[in-house]
């Protein structure tokens, strides 16, 4: 089975916030209006910077909060707002406060973002995929999806239920990492690693019970690391997908390491092994 | 110039909270009695399991929030507390609040934690010392502690001002590790540095500038790994005390790897490197 490519950033809006032309001035909380479904709001001005570099088009609505001239951040998201000839709108914090706890004044509501081909992932001569089973912590998935850019992940699989997607607060710990690493939402993974078994990939999943650990494996050119959520570890559907376990050593067995620490754990290692492929 | 060991869990204190024979009700916030300076305040359910595990004599005070019998993980912390002797005292979930936004519902005042014993250092064959320049957010410090308590790392030098100390939260993110690994605060970072360049360590100090990249170092037997603050990177004093300057290798210069993340990408390739010597 192949899976169907995400239809975000696909299919058109339906309704569309009002805009105003210039700042407004909103007295208080009031009803907003309908925000299509495959929008994405993203929060942070790290993460807006890299929206405005990435897909400056694909904005579809941008809010600064209140009093913003006295930030230099909000500021130069300003200016790079009028440069993509986008109207800018002033909403009271507490608009913004309900989208997210850490909005840092700005949100945008964009429409696309980088999607999951498969075929695509042909061209790569080493690749790394992952698959995240169950993260329900936004920063850990926003971490992930940070460190996840920097290192050159080509692909994120993430189920689309019990497990938290890409929402605002995402975004913001992400940094930018959303516009950049394709995330695939899948009711199993089973035809996802299907898939990139045959396209030549190697599963590994991340276990604390493996004897094998990541500093004894030779990794192939084409890996997938398969990543518990926070306490649980694998589910053994998912770690039944794998062809091998291994561990990441540890000197005290009472704790584990964080979800997001042990996928840059897994990361580094295969790095530091790719870069061989590509000397 | 010797680094004084540090002097928290050696003064007597000089007042204690009331304590009651059992779990008492209050009906709202009132004044909480003094409590010593010296001792520290771990919230938290996984810091507070370790913190019973490893030094329950040095607990002083013990608080659960009202309504603890209602969770799993407060009901076997009050039992590990009656086996240790303790006295519960069940607070109003504000109180606990005003410590830490995420207590999880338990907190404890605790006489004592790892100090740093330079001269100790000497029995180690392979040792890994961590210098943070500056880390504010106590996300990130809580997370260096989790990661290096379980990569194994000897010793934490943290600024005496303008950076984040051993707050409940950095205790509650940890989950343990302040219990093992020694934190020493300093004024200035340049007596610790060189009493451990004395003792043959090699300090490298994370730059996004340096050409050369982790992966391009051999790594010496013992090591000080200097991390810069969130956004700022080190601190020019800081980099005089660097023998070398290195890279972790990024596929865009557009962000930056979290504090709490390169310093677990340093370590994984220290500890990878160190097994050598084990071996």
């Amino acid at each position: 089975m192949r899976p169907k490519n995400h239809s975000r950033g696909k299919s058109s809006p339906r309704s569309a916030p009002t805009s105003s032309r210039g700042p407004q001035r909103s007295a208080g909380p009031r009803r907003e209006p309908e925000i299509p479904k495959n929008w994405r709001a993203v929060a942070g001005t790290h993460a807006l910077s890299e929206v405005f570099s990435v897909r400056p088009h694909q904005i579809k609505a941008f809010w600064l909060r209140q009093g913003w001239e006295s930030s230099q951040d909000l500021r130069d998201l300003e200016e790079k707002a009028r440069k993509a000839r986008l109207t800018v709108e002033t909403k009271p914090v507490a608009v913004l406060d309900r989208l997210c706890a850490t909005h840092q004044g700005a949100v945008a509501y964009v429409d696309g973002r980088p999607t999951l081909d498969f075929d695509g992932l042909d061209s790569f001569k080493t690749s790394t995929v992952l698959l995240l089973d169950g993260i329900e912590d936004p920063h850990n998935l926003g971490a992930i999806l940070r460190t996840g850019w920097l290192m050159g992940v080509n692909g994120l699989l993430i189920p689309e239920d019990r497990a938290v997607g890409l929402t605002p607060t995402v975004h913001k710990v992400a940094c930018g990492g959303v516009e950049h690493v394709p995330v695939q939402e899948t009711t199993h993974f089973q035809g996802s690693i299907e898939t990139l078994k045959e396209k030549g990939y190697w599963v590994f999943g991340l276990s604390h019970k493996a004897k094998k650990t990541i500093f004894d494996l030779e990794l192939p050119e084409k890996v997938v690391w398969a990543v518990g959520a926070e306490d649980k570890g694998l589910r053994v559907p998912t770690e039944k997908l794998c062809d091998e376990l291994v561990s990441i050593p540890q000197l005290s067995a009472a704790a584990s390491y964080n979800a997001s620490v042990a996928t840059a754990i897994a990361l580094t290692e295969t790095f530091r092994q790719q870069r061989r492929f590509r000397a």
